[in-house]
């Protein structure tokens, strides 16, 4: 049966990405808890194609998937990357992993506890060096400094959604991102509330009022405090309760190996 | 060339609906302020299959589509329905018309205008007789009264998302139930807010705190009030801010010609 | 601390339904093949509200939730179903619950597994009787009989989905479901493919041309020969290659003991 | 009254972006036959925060986005980013305008009218010098050679969607890039097309098979033919009949004076 995807392409233009896109996949990751955590994932996997070829060969890509799927790690995207590019007879490999993640939590005075939702997404690279990012979205309460203090009763509040993406130098949990994420705003968000918490957490909000901008900027100072990464962007949006649309504001910065901040570099400088 | 679509079938089975789904099309709309908007519309369009028949003819749609584009109202959408019944050999014909509609909205205190944009879908139908329903989509801000009465400050409080679904006995504006919604919540949402405005939203909804459920009953009461409507629906979702999900409350009604309320009844039911 | 939810409501409105919406949360499935399959679902969860009442107690939907994550079935919607109208003092209950559920399925000629996905939906109520709705969508190639008839060559052809919804008089597994609308189009989709089983699969697909009209007709008739329903819905939808928008069929019918079919029939009639 | 958003802010971080986010706007923008065409577009709006400002002014943004929705071009894009950084007291700006734009076009070979929508966005910012970035998306057909190669009757083919992002140098049309993102796959999408327009359709598909590759590298070909653009970014995405993932390939490049390719280079490295 003749290969087309061998067949000689005479455009003498190289391609950057070629694969397979929004594929939905069950896949099994480590949690902090020791055990593995069963999820859904959607994921990207793209190769470069040289010039001199006519396309890639996509059903390889859904064979390492399917090899790998059980137990995706840090460790195991390296190990995908390097079989992408031997497999597929590339120079580079492109995969990204997108997935919701559960942690159990208890309600902060009751302890009622609910199930919580994170979504993650690892984005891993091999064009020469490796390069991985983690991505951890979190929701939040975030209270208006503005509007508590010009108004003499009540403060608008609204659900926000923090965003820490990360080049790291040293393993990290996710958990501890997470916590990261949720000791930056008014205050934190829970699956079950009883009454109890619900006052606890009202007045929390209110004693601690943020824009969006108080939000990034604490998360970017207990990320450097943690000299654990090399690059990292910070993004907060707010669901206004006051507005249709959302407040949103975004702080990235590489870290220099002595923990001072250099001059800023997006993910595709490196 | 062959019409396979005129084929006969001969699994005896009749379709209830047949035709295009999701095509999205510019047209225009009355505006209260009797000028015409423009927006963009998702649009499905179906007619019933007689069981002897093999297909449809998909194109027939979108040429009446591209016929009535530029002014789109009841008055149109009747016409629609019997051009789909005729021009296609049908027997029942359905369309649904959903679009963003704007109106410019000025800020309470400072009356800084901006562009606030509802959700409006409407729901037609001819099967014997006609059958038009309309669906308009509002945000609005909505405060929490057991949050408010339980703290010692402050109060959680979230945008919400208010959808009413009509059939009607009179003709009404989307305009005047955009304002009825809109007074139906703690306070109403704008594009543009200045530091006056927000002080005064912000103490009005303080001052006003209600649950999805009261917010659904406010909306019932003032529908019943007008009574323009043969049968209503009203819903009402909470972006709560200090959980991950929504809270949600929905009634509907059918109402009888001395604007008492009867049995329920869902609009297939008619 | 004051219960305002219990406090007594003036307006004289029952509401239909009061709850939690859009909730994500991991639960448990019993799978065919004997185990227990981990997915993510998006869960609703709704009450009656009496009128004299001004609230219902949000936490305790999801106290419920996280009792029942660990085997979501049939028989365990019927024990939510009475939980909730037990704890939350409530006349009828409501809970629709939304996941992917995967498959592994080897590909038709050279036999490689890949993992499918599939959409599933439970939508069970109490409202003095019991009603369960099961709702499962598949994947499809469907190829345009009128296309291949008029062309030279070829036929224009594109990836369908197929929705079956149903309510049902025995047991049955999802899997018997997805294997019936696999079979109701004009060939399979799968995740991994290697060159046998793509010529295969497009020769199959181009003996085997089928408009949407022809899959829900040859689903509906696959389903009235199981005679284990007592209503059933199939919708088809082609998102077709040579337009933007998609193709759409839809056959809905209650079965009657006899296993003839009655009159028409929507769910919210029963 | 107190401006909280301009008191001090002690953590020393500067902040990239701050503004609001996806707001939905009724907008105009020129179209080539000389006209201005009405649609509706979701819009970013962002500068930067220098380390001693507490909060940005999220109400001006909204204001300007106000002023300049009559007429939205690049020469009015130019203008916004400099009222921004004025009116904001900020060193940079960005804005983003996504919105479908809609172009009448005629079936092949009946000529029958139809409107086809095509998604574009706009991506300006101020840091410096400005930077303009327009991206476009138009939905194509796509027919595999391979499938076509090995079976011994039809071909698998689908929807595709064709995305080009473009730094110009010279003005261009928006419909002239359309004309070559749908003269650059196996055969162009209508919203209406008659029997003999289907045939003809059908038929230039399977004369003319390509992959998601051959679609990048057939569009990247006329783009460096045009000699107008300093960078561009082709991207193309199949909706696989017979996976229900996509297939996916991108090329990017930067374009020296000379009109050959120098090395690669994102947007964000200029």
């Amino acid at each position: 049966m003749i290969d087309m995807q061998n067949k000689h392409d005479h455009r003498n233009l190289d391609i950057d990405k070629a694969g397979v896109k929004d594929i939905l996949y069950p896949i099994r990751v480590l949690a902090k808890n020791g055990g593995m955590q069963h999820t859904v994932a959607k994921i990207n996997m793209y190769v470069d194609l040289p010039r001199h070829f006519k396309g890639t060969h996509m059903s390889r890509f859904v064979e390492i998937l399917h090899e790998y799927r059980g137990d995706m790690s840090i460790r195991t995207f390296s190990r995908i990357l390097d079989d992408m590019v031997e497999r597929l007879d590339a120079q580079s490999a492109h995969i990204e992993v997108a997935f919701p993640y559960f942690i159990e939590k208890a309600a902060p005075v009751t302890g009622t506890p609910g199930m919580m939702e994170y979504a993650c997404r690892f984005i891993c690279s091999k064009k020469g060096e490796k390069d991985f990012r983690v991505e951890i979205t979190a929701p939040v309460t975030t209270l208006c400094p503005c509007s508590r203090e010009i108004s003499t009763k009540g403060a608008h509040n609204q659900r926000g959604r923090v965003t820490i993406t990360l080049r790291f130098k040293r393993f990290f949990w996710i958990e501890d991102i997470i916590h990261l994420i949720e000791s930056s705003a008014s205050a934190e968000v829970y699956s079950v509330l009883k009454r109890p918490d619900e006052k606890y957490l009202t007045e929390q909000a209110y004693a601690n009022p943020m824009f969006v901008e108080d939000v990034v900027r604490t998360a970017a100072q207990k990320l450097e405090q943690m000299k654990d990464f090399s690059w990292y962007a910070v993004e907060a949006e707010n669901f206004e309760s006051i507005h249709n649309h959302s407040a949103y504001a975004y702080i990235e910065k590489k870290v220099t190996a002595t923990g001072e901040q250099r001059d800023k570099g997006t993910p595709e400088e490196r």
